[in-house]
């Protein structure tokens, strides 16, 4: 029987609650198809910061490498500022192991009401293709006359032509695959004078490469009122890390899915392990009451098994997730307008695998 | 009679059409309030820049210095690259006179139907106030191997104690001036490691110099998607350069009213002109067919009226606009779901006032 090792990591919060429904959906779909799943489970968070003074042990990045994949909870918490639980793991992750890939859907489920007037199911369903390594998401920079009045900052975004040309093959690859040859760049090429007209320069070289791929580019601000006011016309977009995590989060808030969204942040080469995580965070607000929405984690291992290998698999729990969302008799937690528990959803949509 | 000295810059596409219904109603509200708007009419465009090579004349911005204000249309052509029209004319403006705040309100108007639903006007009333002249766009940066695989562009962002701390002070007054006393800060510390920290600790400095103001702040993708699932939330937004483009465009989006929105170029010191013109833009597609939606200039001149010291006349016009869109007997442009012309439209919110 064919095991995958899987790196287990909940991090803070409702990752810890969510986690568990997405690993029992899992064992009930490896059954079905014949795969087993072994789980090593990594207490990182920033609990273990506030012990150790860092979010993950030193050879930490060593310890998930040969896995299979990375399942991820949520990382964040009070009293921890985020640039340094980030810093301190998400995002080493995403680039010691080469995710150069984010993928978002952003989908209209049936069963989910979104902000959005007459829309229905199938009107809006497209990816977020975002690059996840580089771009503005930088380190580089620093601070100068600190405490003065002359006091600044400066903080560089760095784009390679590498960095680049691989996150647009990716999209372009993907529409291809998909059978919707129409890719959407996001730029900005108006206002950021560097980086954007070189971004506009490679998306128009790569595009070159894909003849039967239909392009159009859109400026980010004009494109997240697009998001809002047609959000049928996209099939793929591909952004930088800054644009591809805005269009990420609005678009999940367009469909009214922002807190069960799932995201993979992918090595498709798969030289390194990807890892699988929900969009949403570790919310401290509900954290500890067992009422999370597991929607968005186990959907993250629906898009995990999809990268396996096991698509079969990954349609079929994307498919129990939305039978139970339109199953008027099937529990919701309190987000979805019930009183269930995190478990209760859980077991629902492991029943309907 | 007060007489107002305006430097009046149609610019590109239909900016030529909507210019003059805001000259129009200019002429018949200054009647009203027993002032006078002398006009300097400057054909500076993308036209300029085909013939003598840049978008403006060497000594163009001395000739605008003296106005009171500068009523702008819109910039940009296909065949000149958005980064040159913009950077040969409407940034310098911007950075030359210290217009440092960039004012755009998002409000839903009676008579429009919004994207979003179940709101009302009055649920969606709220102020993003843009930082204007530095942060993300910026020109610091460049390219290193061009044309080679190792090719990399870095682009640098500069936010300084200077620029940040009159940006989120004006955002502050503002919200006192409007009664309204909660600022939200757009920002993404998590992931941009140096400039947003800095951001959020200059806007905990600022905070704490206006305790009678409510505070909160979110990472621009939540932000972005709050817009859409809770814009009534808000009541001043303030923003970096790059994030305040961002939310307002997407707030008119949201609201259905992108292509009426108007907006602000501030230099809250009067040292210089200050800038008003339509949040759309130059529209290449239906120029030239005068059927133009002239309200976002119209509206543009009424936030004009406010900064110039006339408040009533600025509300009366506003007052006007919105007369005329619940009017249903009212001349309608094609985008608002009508067959009148720029010309009909301008002419009936002159006649409202
Ligand atoms: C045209 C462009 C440079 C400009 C900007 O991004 O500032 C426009 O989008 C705006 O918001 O006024
Ligand atoms: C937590 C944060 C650094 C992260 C990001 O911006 O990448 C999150 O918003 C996401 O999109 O995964």
């Amino acid at each position: 029987m064919q095991q995958y090792e899987l790196a287990v990591l909940p991090g803070d919060g409702i990752g810890n609650e969510v986690m568990p429904e997405a690993l029992r959906v899992l064992d009930v779909v490896g059954a079905k198809y014949g795969v087993r799943f072994a789980y090593q489970h990594f207490d990182w968070s920033c609990e273990t910061y506030k012990s150790t003074g860092a979010m993950m042990p030193a050879d930490g990045l060593d310890r998930l490498r040969d896995h299979d994949s990375i399942l991820l909870g949520a990382v964040g918490w009070p009293g921890v500022p985020d640039h340094i639980s980030l810093w301190g793991l998400l995002l080493p992750i995403r680039r010691e192991f080469d995710q150069y890939v984010n993928l978002r859907p952003v989908r209209l489920l049936p069963g989910v009401t979104p902000p959005v007037r007459d829309k229905q199911p199938g009107d809006i369903d497209f990816w977020v293709v975002r690059e996840n390594t580089e771009g503005e998401y930088s380190q580089l920079g620093g601070r100068q006359g600190e405490g003065t009045p002359t006091e600044m900052v400066l903080q560089t975004a760095a784009f390679t032509r590498h960095g680049t040309d691989r996150i647009m093959r990716y999209a372009f690859e993907l529409a291809r695959r998909l059978g919707k040859p129409h890719v959407t760049s996001a730029t900005k090429s108006n206002g950021i004078y560097h980086s954007m007209p070189y971004w506009d320069e490679r998306f128009a070289a790569i595009a070159s490469e894909y003849p039967d791929v239909t392009v159009d580019q859109d400026h980010i601000d004009i494109l997240c009122a697009r998001f809002v006011m047609s959000p049928e016309r996209f099939d793929v977009v591909v952004a930088s890390n800054l644009f591809g995590d805005i269009l990420s989060d609005l678009g999940p808030g367009v469909t009214g899915t922002i807190g069960v969204a799932p995201s993979g942040n992918i090595n498709p080469e798969r030289t390194y392990p990807s890892t699988f995580e929900p969009v949403h965070g570790s919310a401290p607000d509900i954290a500890g009451r067992g009422i999370a929405n597991p929607i968005g984690q186990i959907w993250s291992a629906a898009m995990m098994l999809d990268h396996l290998g096991l698509p079969e698999a990954g349609a079929d729990v994307v498919s129990a997730i939305e039978r139970v969302l339109v199953d008027e008799t099937a529990p919701r937690t309190p987000d979805l307008g019930g009183g269930a528990t995190t478990q209760d959803l859980g077991k629902a949509i492991a029943e309907a695998v």
